[in-house]
């Protein structure tokens, strides 16, 4: 095996992998709250820049932002027959709002029992549809776009860092609109800005699309996915965005006055992404030496780590890599000089385990020369060796922009090759299928690399919806959703026989 | 009583002012869930701005952000004695984390009952203390700098939008330190970013000073505050640093090797500022037609309110405000043109109550003359009469951020007055203080202005502090702080007749 930064690799174990790379890269870490995470400065960093570049997407497209209140009354949750189907197996419920002091043992006050449970929120739909039907009179008032960033609660069983995680930060968009097709272009924008933000930012390349009516948002009329392919060859879901046509409405009675003086349902919408989009990060860039970072969200895209001797010289050489950092700084870079009192090469390689786009390392030399010396994360080997490239300083701060750009664009194009050339399609039966992903007794961690399949169905319904996810649960698989703007599809379905109607992906997924 | 574009003034009611201010610039409302308030998109953009303003601080002076759980075990807020005796009155429980459906009707499941409760975050002193304990080993890792933004949950009985909510949003800065010095350091480090922040980002400015110890957040060694002065005299805390000593590593045991080889206690600091500070702004900064907003935090500086009047001109007189528009934000500023389709003076008035900076109103002669006709929102009347200037377009935008610069100093210079002008100093004896407040039966809202008076005090403590501060409760009065950089004190406490040492600052305070 060759020598890494990381001590498992992805090949030795997919899911070990993972966890070294979130744990060396310092960026979460488990919390003795179950289920809940501790993001660490380096994650929190990712979280925020992708904050900053999605909350401008949600504004440029007419939406502005609220906070609505954390908890949410549990008979508001009850007023959507499937919303509670959906969320009530998974709920943090406050019942009393004191404790006391009994005999020097905290207790619960059995005085402080709240009349009614609260919810701690799941989704915002119930709340915030509270808040629609009362700020919605007429059609004057339509579309109203809001968007909040927050944190949710969905209680689970087993958690994983940053991508199922008992407590998650997201955001979540909900609009009124006076009519279906108003509110399913808004479901439809909402999902091309999550598809252009995971390509353009994440760098993830992503197919959007329909998901089947059995893993639709709980209320929800239409629920659109983006899906992303992990390294593994799994499926994640990165983005959702949902038509809700007029059920909340319904529900929470949110009506306006329409132009001709009638009184009518809004139909609504939500969408929503969360930190699971930096799992999704981590194994759609990260490598067997940590992650790697898409420029566009990297909190550092340039470390300069000064090879400090204890001498006099240092003086010298502390100087030239901060007027780097001034000068790198001046263009819009978020560049760092290291002055951590640790050796070099300790700083070399935890910046290569948290994946810094750019990483430099400047010696006595380089000042003498007026040279950066410097390792791009993205082509940090070629076979076991590191490459360092040297380039005179000058020429090195112009095309430093240029240079992360081009970091931008490998990553992307790895992951995009990664994700077309792993969708088969051409199956016929469900035996094929089958067959593709092989046995699945056991855990389906440490399975080989297994791609998407792109098969034709016909949109089974109800009943028979349910015996196809039955047949690919035993598999563990999942429908993903039907890719958009497919063209028409012939032959018939591989499940029910019948006429195929639209063609859908299949995998494994997160 | 004149004509303005409130319903209620100050002088009639300064309480019922505050809320109309809230409703009619459109910044938040109440919730169905008791004590949660809905951050609407006018008073969220005002917090954003806050964030970005402070965030900026809080990493120049080198701390790093990150997230912890929104959940604390009851346990873990049993470890630090006082701590539990502060919070143990007014916190969200969570019992259970699953509801069932019986009989159609959703209620707890017996069978999802926690071990143990786990309490929304008042504070996280104590899960980020955890945390701590395992990161700290070394006098290497020391000073640990972190700060999180989230939402905090304290019970409370009487809330009041903004300035006491049960949900609040913060916040929390959280370090440990080798020595006392450098904790201490660092405490005072914060509570002068905070001064600094609100003086010249809010505009409000604050008398920074330690707070007795009656009044010391529990589990503090020390605990200083800023204080504001309102409008109606009453001081607002604005903001708190505390120097925790080693309190708080001893109940969680954060230990370090010291550089000598010796296990020691850190010593602890934590200090934040939460949307309460909003309520700040509107009681400094409002007057009877609404909201006032400082410059560097409106979501919208300039206004651009386009005279429409259905005809075939309207197209041309929007493109001129477009590009009006344009030209400002290539500036950097914040401009906006409102078209919604209401008439032109309702959205004067919304955006005049709503307090942005500058609203410009742009008819068919501003544009034959290239010109525009603005109002300063700090400026906005004469008498009674609302005053419109006209400018040439091009001085206009060359000007427009001098022309912000000059209304957050005007803002700043105002409140700088009123606090300067209304700090009583000279008071002898109690007597002298209880006449200047008056007669206290009843409700203080109504009261009329009284600013603070600062006298000396010889810095009594326990039952001794207890008895002045029971005095001080019956008028509704409180000790503020002990300001700062106060030179030596003559006299005598005016409490206790023995020798005054330091002199402190008595109020009504929100």
């Amino acid at each position: 095996m060759s020598k890494r930064a990381l001590t498992v690799s992805r090949e030795q174990s997919f899911p070990e992998w993972y966890q070294t790379v979130v744990r060396d890269a310092d960026m979460a870490e488990t919390s003795p709250v179950r289920g809940c995470m501790i993001i660490k400065p380096w994650g929190w960093g990712l979280w925020e820049r992708i904050q900053a570049e999605l909350d401008a997407r949600i504004k440029d497209t007419g939406h502005e932002n609220c906070y609505f209140p954390l908890f949410i009354p549990m008979s508001f949750i009850a007023k959507e027959a499937e919303h509670v189907e959906g969320f009530a197996k998974e709920m943090a419920v406050v019942t009393h709002h004191r404790l006391k002091n009994e005999g020097g043992k905290l207790v619960l006050d059995p005085e402080a029992k709240l009349e009614e449970p609260l919810i701690v929120r799941p989704t915002s739909e119930t709340i915030i549809g509270d808040a629609f039907q009362r700020w919605v009179k007429s059609y004057r008032d339509l579309p109203l776009l809001i968007n909040q960033w927050a944190n949710v609660v969905r209680w689970e069983m087993r958690t994983r860092l940053f991508l199922r995680t008992a407590e998650f930060l997201w955001q979540e968009g909900h609009t009124a609109h006076a009519d279906r097709e108003d509110a399913m272009a808004e479901t439809m924008r909402m999902l091309e800005v999550y598809r252009t933000f995971a390509e353009e930012v994440l760098a993830i390349p992503v197919i959007a699309g329909e998901k089947p009516a059995n893993e639709r948002f709980p209320g929800a009329e239409n629920t659109f996915s983006i899906e992303a392919m992990m390294q593994d060859g799994k499926a994640l879901q990165a983005g959702t965005s949902h038509y809700l046509g007029t059920h909340f409405a319904k529900a929470q009675n949110i009506q306006f006055q329409s132009s001709e003086g009638k009184l009518e349902y809004c139909h609504t919408t939500s969408w929503g992404v969360s930190t699971r989009l930096i799992g999704g990060v981590i194994m759609t860039h990260g490598d067997d030496d940590g992650l790697r970072v898409p420029p566009r969200i990297a909190p550092r895209q340039i470390v300069i780590v000064p090879m400090l001797r204890d001498k006099p010289e240092d003086a010298g050489l502390i100087e030239y890599c901060s007027s780097l950092e001034r000068e790198l700084k001046a263009k819009g870079i978020r560049a760092l000089v290291d002055l951590k009192p640790i050796k070099s090469a300790e700083k070399r390689w935890s910046w290569v385990r948290r994946g810094a786009p750019l990483i430099l390392e400047i010696g006595g030399r380089d000042v003498t020369g007026n040279n950066v010396t410097f390792m791009r994360r993205d082509k940090l080997r070629e076979g076991d060796k590191v490459i360092s490239q040297s380039s005179a300083r000058d020429a090195f701060v112009a095309e430093a922009p240029a240079l992360l750009d081009s970091i931008q664009a490998t990553l992307f194009s790895e992951a995009k090759s990664r994700l077309d050339g792993n969708i088969l399609t051409g199956m016929k039966t469900f035996d094929e299928v089958s067959a593709y992903f092989g046995a699945t007794e056991g855990e389906d961690e440490a399975g080989p690399f297994r791609g998407w399949v792109q098969v034709p169905w016909s949109r089974p319904e109800g009943a028979k919806l349910e015996a196809v996810a039955d047949r690919l649960k035993a598999l563990k698989l999942t429908i993903r959703n039907a890719p958009l703007g497919q063209g028409p599809v012939r032959g018939t379905c591989i499940f029910t026989g019948e006429a195929a109607r639209e063609s859908i992906l299949i995998a494994r997924a997160y």
